[in-house]
């Protein structure tokens, strides 16, 4: 028996801001799976920033997108996976899949909701774990500044510096989200960076300068941040979504890099799959953070994969509320 | 008996590029050394870009600029300090000065000839060797590119990596200095940044990539180095030279910082004050090279405090080759 699976492919690649035009949904059928190949039904995909760049190199048309995602094995002739499980695996974008299980690792529903595994227990809150701690070289009571703050990665990254006994400032691109850092995240001072100066906000939250600030945005926040920057400052460097869509030109960068001379400043590019030996403290950390009451969550969820592209799309205004997934299917 | 001497006094903050007019002589008299007090005549002193950052907030009208200076102690009322003895020390731009001896020390004319305690065996010189080792965590044989590649500091970075099994590129302003940093200091490959494409050079010198880049100057190079950084790349941020002169608005930063991300790259900017522990060993090593003929330094010697302010100005447009000094007294 075949199954009809819809999958997301670029129709072409984008130009700047991606648009609803860009993508397309194809239907496949997938064969029965093979000796040692299981069919996974995906429950939930994740839509991330960094895609983005996927899509200007690697990523074409003509095949189905990739991602973070979660999925249940409904038939399995592997015998290393248990027909019936949850699986965490890279192939979102698309209902269902064939795999040989490579890539593939069991998530337990018991011990967190499954949308969890693709936020604050998975990639994101392991990007916002690692980057605080190793790349920004974290101290405990460091004063921390996190742009994007409301966001999958940014929230965690407040949090775990608040939990540990830090100052913590942060900016969100609508006021709501700026009351949701401060109510809901325990955010010291936060600020709206559409509308307010990143660096009178920045001496208004930290008088004394900032130690650490975790980079998701680029542009005016970047600048500010050194600025305000105390000695022997680090600039864990996760993401500059304000340049991710420029086409052609390129926006400049910061004017003010010469701070990191006086100041002994280190800016420090990463990404998350430098953290992979952290996953036992990560996960054990954050389960006991979660069930604590002391680290919060959001997601937003879009309802079905016809609204995929626009969920990635909302990405690059803010649309999302924490970690934006799209639900693929019922559990 | 009184000592009359001349001094360097800024008349009016430099704004943008410095100009002859914003600088004065004045001429002083000191009387005759205190108790504890030692009279010394300065011989040789150092122009340094960074001085053009402390006049921006720090040095003002009215008194005498700073810098590294070598003097003669010509008359001594310190039981510490002999007369006749060699001192470094911080009060350059003028003839004569009165000092308690804080923050003197002596050089021995025997060990090295006195201007190279000003270059290669004193600040510039501690600032290639603790940049590049500790700020670059240069790993031998690693290929380094420096801009500046012919002042006091990148010279001697060029030369510590080639003599540490490095390919080693470089920029300069002229193609005089281009073809010295080949025939003169070793390098690998070495181009003209005013008239050559700083990428493709880098292309060509090292096809594979860099590791470090050693940063003096920002703008074009330094968005250059970053494209063409191999992953785990660091960038050791000395100076930037091309910013230094900004004047109400500042130029923009490199484009391409997010380069900094998926390839892990660090940028460091540091001081040569971290590496005072470093100096017993770097005056070690500095020596044995320079005796066995692997490590060779130039100067170019202004005469007479009545040209210190045009050898500072010089230091903008590249006049110098090698470290720029001004002699101010016979030996």
């Amino acid at each position: 028996m075949t199954t009809l699976s819809r999958e997301v492919h670029l129709k072409s690649r984008p130009v700047g801001m991606p648009k609803p035009e860009d993508f397309e949904i194809v239907q496949v059928e997938l064969p029965e799976p093979g000796e040692g190949e299981v069919l996974v039904r995906n429950l939930y995909m994740s839509v991330d920033p960094y895609m983005r760049g996927r899509m200007r190199m690697e990523w074409g048309p003509g095949t189905a997108l990739m991602g973070g995602a979660i999925g249940q094995v409904v038939k399995s002739r592997n015998p290393a996976i248990t027909e019936g499980s949850y699986v965490s695996h890279g192939a979102g974008w698309r209902e269902y899949f064939l795999s040989d299980g490579t890539g593939m690792g069991e998530v337990d529903p018991a011990l967190a909701p499954l949308p969890a595994y693709l936020g604050v227990m998975g990639m994101p809150g392991l990007t916002a774990y690692g980057g605080l701690l190793k790349a920004g070289q974290y101290q405990d009571g460091e004063t921390v500044f996190v742009s994007a703050a409301s966001g999958a990665v940014g929230s965690v990254v407040g949090q775990i510096a608040r939990i540990k006994g830090s100052t913590v400032i942060g900016s969100a691109g609508s006021d709501a989200k700026v009351r949701h850092l401060i109510k809901e995240y325990g955010f010291t001072h936060a600020f709206n960076y559409k509308t307010a100066d990143p660096l009178a906000e920045l001496r208004k939250g930290a008088p004394q300068g900032i130690d650490i600030y975790f980079e998701n945005v680029g542009g005016p926040q970047l600048e500010a941040a050194l600025t305000h920057m105390r000695q022997w400052g680090r600039i864990p460097i996760c993401g500059m979504i304000s340049h991710y869509n420029d086409a052609e030109t390129l926006s400049p960068g910061p004017r003010n890099l010469t701070e990191t001379i006086y100041k002994h400043i280190t800016l420090r590019g990463f990404v998350v799959s430098e953290y992979g030996d952290l996953q036992p403290q990560f996960r054990q950390d954050m389960s006991d953070w979660i069930k604590s009451g002391q680290l919060k969550y959001h997601e937003t969820i879009s309802e079905g994969i016809e609204n995929a592209a626009a969920a990635f799309i909302g990405l690059f205004s803010g649309q999302n509320d924490g970690k934006m997934l799209v639900r693929l299917g019922k559990e």
